[in-house]
């Protein structure tokens, strides 16, 4: 990956050559980012939109546009840049994730996020290779070597879940919100490094001693990496609770927080670690200590300002892939042969529809294996929930697909244009109708009305004994009034959940004496004690959490 | 100017070559960042340090340490650009300067701080013109022409007061900080316009008809970027108040805040106005507006996360002209004649101390003559710190210079080489040794004691009568307050400010009438009567403006 700081900004200066048409672009683009926000604020009530389909369809709009008033000749206002995606657009978005998760439900369903998360990922990339090496023989698409058959696999294997997170609701369904939310977390972090390893490992000749490399290669990464980013968050907690005792200077600790956590992703990308899994923990980590650290007015900025890095973010990234799809050049090799692309598409599409089948299906039978309450089992209609919500491709399938198919030149090679301009299709496809479908499909699969009776008692009765030990004891009273709600007996559950309860009680304890009187955290940092707004927002936050 | 979007990206990267040494110098620059902010807040207490020489010194040690890691050949890890530093790092700093600002100060002393800032800026640029032109002569430095050296008049009239304002508090001495201050963003604007000017116009034969355009130009420049950066602060905040009544969303309106101001500047650059004037205005129209028509939390977020912005912005620049210094191969001509480099380098430093004081002390003067009251009177001691203000030279001179030095390949002509070293020492030297002096010698001619007397009783004896008419009826209690403080009798001093009064009587009559009905603002957006947060926030924030 190329990084446009300074140097390369020397370079480029002297390579633009329409200094004035870049303002005209940029000028272009701001102002529909800002059209996105006030119609996706205005469709909000829709049935079937969301801010990101919106986001894509002004994308598509201003291309044709743009098209039609160049003649036909260019829509090159705009061209995917992946350094711009995975440098600038991916970190604030993966580091928001993980500022923002409720870290309760995430570690409780660790397991079964990674298993959906790695593993899924993996059968998804296995079944997409072969397919499409087995169906492109018959299509005729050029010359592909094994490497970009892989490829296809990573490439086709990263789900974009932003769709279906905009449907579901954290407080209504949690189990379901958190499995789709952290599987996709770890999807993308999965899909880079198998990308990644692809392009370095000698694929010429597979042996037994090369696939376990690259599973120890694998989990090296995935070991490291939230190594990395919890060492960094907990650093920056160390720094703030160390210097600013006292005398807090709100933009002295924002700052620094924004900075080391982009400096995590930054490390992480040095050390050719996964950037994704790094920001993400260095989220939770400063979510959990750095955070409780700093003044009052810093809290609230932060929470807000993250969350609108992120929402920018993710406008910009829908309204790029939306603008960069009708590019002309790309389409050229297409229109002689319109149908192959359709075909190629169409192959990809069924084939990213069975591997999800096949990955998800199985894997949530295998967890409800281990899963004796059937409370915490996932059912079938939350399985198709889950399978649905990762149907969706996105920015990451685009950026990979160009990092591997335009590196000599400007997609020369025909098989390279076909591919190109597939992962373009397939994304639209499944981003616009899967997307559209979701707000229905979910509402059928998971009416609002049983669906609040059902789903929300699940997660809140192992709340009603846990909560005592993740939290101080302040919010007994909150875990109390938890209780009255279901009136299920709770004695078998509390010995079948003893394995998590007592990871957790060990986890709080070692946390209470040993982490916090040294990173700080609620309840380890003192309050000014009169002060009403203190009280009331840092409450209000906090309980956010 | 070149703006580095996406199609400038994808060239980019074609000629990046070493992409994970970009990575290295990212990861290298955001932790200086992050050091910076650490030392600088342990160097808080000290004498005579402040942030930005921290960021300049630390950034220079970098250069040298890596100078002497790759054995004096390179220490090019990041390189001036002025794209980088126009497009991305002065808008924050601006808009944030607009929206910070207090306003009432600001305005009432509208035409001292014009004068300064215009005015003042063109008596430097004669004088410097003229004067290098003369010793530059026997100083043999290479084929320079007239449009250099006027170039070079504007690149050394451009001010940088981060270092004043850093030791200059707003509260204790409210008039020369915003006379400061203000003058800085006039100054920045005109020495851009100015240096655009000289870039567009035919030099080679200057008649009065000539000038005549050129301060047409100017004016016109000045009205229509002041226009626009008021129309866009109008429409966000009649956006938000009509779109967001009632069902507010906090990531929404901040995104929406930080994009039309953005959108100001670059509007700005579309029509070939001035984006310093326009997002500055832009700023101050948001905070009267649009700030008061967003929720609570956004009003947090929106003041703590633009300070941030700036604030990182600015460290980001002194590090960054700190690391640039030490290129190696911008000094491998002046190696050849190390004199002349100095010699150049003082000639400059001595106009800049001459044009410098040729402008503030007869325009002080001439501000004199129109203030009555003795203490509205610019005195002796109070010059010399503005004449002190304007000495440094900074980020926009180093950017100037670049565009005007370097524009066929990296500095090929011997006479180009030189400006572009002398331009760096002296924005060390003044930076570094002016600014050293700064806080010393305010505290010399400015004492802490007898200025708390003399110094604010002179602006809030005015604000004692002027409040009630410029703030709602609410803060009525406050200005009777102030009352008590001033024992002079009003009568005399009222009559003589009836100006100002009278201007500031109609303006806030037509902001009741006509404005704040349409905009919001302060008293016309309606809050939930019973939170304290909302009350206590709200107030000490909008007294803080």
């Amino acid at each position: 990956m190329a990084f446009p700081l300074a140097p390369l900004l020397m370079k480029l200066q002297m390579v633009s050559t329409s200094d004035h048409g870049s303002v005209v672009s940029m000028n272009l683009f701001v102002a529909l980012l800002c059209a996105c926000i006030v119609i996706g604020h205005l469709l909000e009530e829709n049935r079937w939109m969301n801010e990101s389909i919106t986001a894509l369809v002004i994308g598509l709009c201003t291309g044709v546009v743009i098209l039609l008033f160049s003649g036909g000749k260019n829509s090159h206002i705009l061209v995917f840049s992946e350094d711009l995606f995975f440098i600038y657009l991916l970190p604030p978005i993966i580091f928001n994730a993980g500022f923002q998760v409720k870290k309760k439900q995430f570690f409780r369903n660790f397991m079964t996020i990674t298993l959906f998360g790695a593993v899924g990922t993996l059968i998804s990339f296995v079944i997409i290779s072969l397919g499409a090496r087995e169906l492109f023989k018959k299509l005729d698409v050029g010359s592909l070597d094994v490497g970009d058959y892989l490829a296809l696999g990573a490439i086709f294997s990263a789900t974009d879940s932003v769709c279906t997170l905009q449907v579901l609701n954290q407080d209504e369904t949690p189990l379901l919100y958190s499995l789709v939310f952290g599987e996709g977390v770890v999807n993308d972090a999965t899909s880079v490094v198998l990308f990644n390893a692809i392009q370095s490992f000698d694929l010429s000749h597979i042996s037994t001693s090369i696939v376990l490399q690259f599973v120890g290669n694998f989990l090296y990464l995935f070991v490291t990496s939230t190594m990395l980013g919890v060492i960094t968050g907990l650093l920056s907690a160390f720094i703030i609770k160390k210097l600013y005792i006292g005398r807090h200077s709100t933009d002295r600790e924002v700052a620094l927080m924004i900075l080391m956590a982009y400096l995590s992703y930054m490390l992480a990308e040095l050390f050719y670690l996964s950037g994704i899994l790094t920001v993400f923990f260095c989220g939770i980590v400063m979510s959990h200590y750095t955070w409780h650290n700093v003044t009052e007015s810093s809290r609230v900025t932060t929470k807000h300002a993250f969350a609108t890095l992120s929402f920018i973010a993710e406008i910009f990234i829908f309204l790029y892939v939306g603008m960069d799809a009708l590019d002309i050049e790309k389409w050229r090799f297409v229109r002689s042969s319109p149908g192959k692309s359709v075909g190629v598409s169409s192959v990809l599409l069924g084939l990213v529809l069975v591997g999800r089948a096949a990955s998800v299906f199985p894997l949530s039978s295998l967890s409800n294996l281990f899963k004796k309450s059937p409370h915490e089992k996932i059912h079938f209609k939350q399985q198709i929930t889950i399978w649905w919500a990762g149907l969706m491709r996105g920015a990451v399938s685009m950026a990979l697909a160009y990092n591997q198919f335009t590196r000599s030149g400007h997609t020369q090679l025909r098989g390279n244009a076909i591919m190109i301009t597939s992962t373009i299709t397939v994304v639209l496809f499944s981003t616009v109708v899967f997307g559209l479908l979701t707000k229905p499909l979910v509402r059928l699969l998971l009416p609002q009305k049983p669906l609040s009776s059902i789903v929300i008692s699940e997660p809140s009765s192992p709340k009603s004994f846990t909560t005592p030990l993740l939290e101080n004891g302040q919010h007994d009273s909150e875990a109390d009034l938890g209780r009255p709600i279901i009136p299920r007996p709770t004695s078998l559950r509390m010995l079948l959940s003893t394995p998590s309860h007592t990871v957790h009680h060990y986890w709080r304890k070692f946390d209470d004496r040993f982490m916090r009187p040294v990173f700080g955290g609620r309840g380890f940092v003192p309050f000014v004690p009169g002060s009403p707004t203190e009280r009331s927002v840092h409450q209000r936050l906090s309980e956010e959490n």
